[in-house]
């Protein structure tokens, strides 16, 4: 049903529909229902390693090829106008991943991905009388 | 005029507003302003170390107490129902860093804060056929 370009019905998804298909299609690698959810020239950023892939092609090829055994799952999406943010629980190789995801939309279709995958750390000192661990 | 608790004007605050107001407060060392928009049993989590602050008065120490001299913009907040996510621009002692802070609200305050201080990291190779750097 979500296959075609240009369907009335993806064009008329609203941002946080678009914004859980987008996982949902990944994590089933529905690599054309993630591509018809995507603008031709859409940009995926990762500020933290400061890669920016540009267009819906080498997008597709980057998650086609990315190399591990990734898996998602939403913990919260909040959606507003057209943004979206997204909290994800990432298993990459078994390993469990918080990330987040923010998404811009224009025309019913997703032009703006970014990401991050935030990593464990340790605590600063000097503020354990105010903290527990989890 | 937001000082003071149970101010008319607290409670009809909309999530955006709040979570608004608590990164404009925080910045302003507004620290009764910040107090104010917060639930008494406010639990604050930090998943990159494991650490929980539970309670108003210990999570405004934490704040207070706060060893470094940082600053805080606001790139984006996008705001649903008693949820919001914000997008820090944060300069901690002048080094900048991005930031993701979840939100919950619930009668008008803040219930729940997490934060996300993803750290620059390397790319992984492999994929610069796709890639550029900004």
């Amino acid at each position: 049903m979500h296959r075609g370009f240009g369907t009335a019905s993806v064009l008329a998804m609203d941002t946080r529909t678009m914004a859980v298909a987008y996982v949902e299609r990944l994590e089933a690698r529905d690599w054309d229902g993630v591509t018809e959810l995507l603008a031709e020239d859409v940009v995926y950023e990762m500020p933290q390693t400061r890669e920016r892939i540009t267009g819906r092609e080498k997008f597709m090829r980057f998650n086609v090829e990315y190399p591990s055994d990734w898996h998602l799952a939403i913990r919260r999406v909040v959606a507003e106008g057209e943004h979206a943010a997204i909290w994800l629980d990432v298993r990459d190789d078994g390993r469990p991943v918080d990330a987040v995801v923010w998404v811009d939309a224009a025309d019913g279709r997703i032009t703006r991905i970014t990401d991050y995958w935030p990593e464990p750390a340790e605590p600063m000192r000097g503020r354990e009388h105010l903290t527990t661990r989890f």
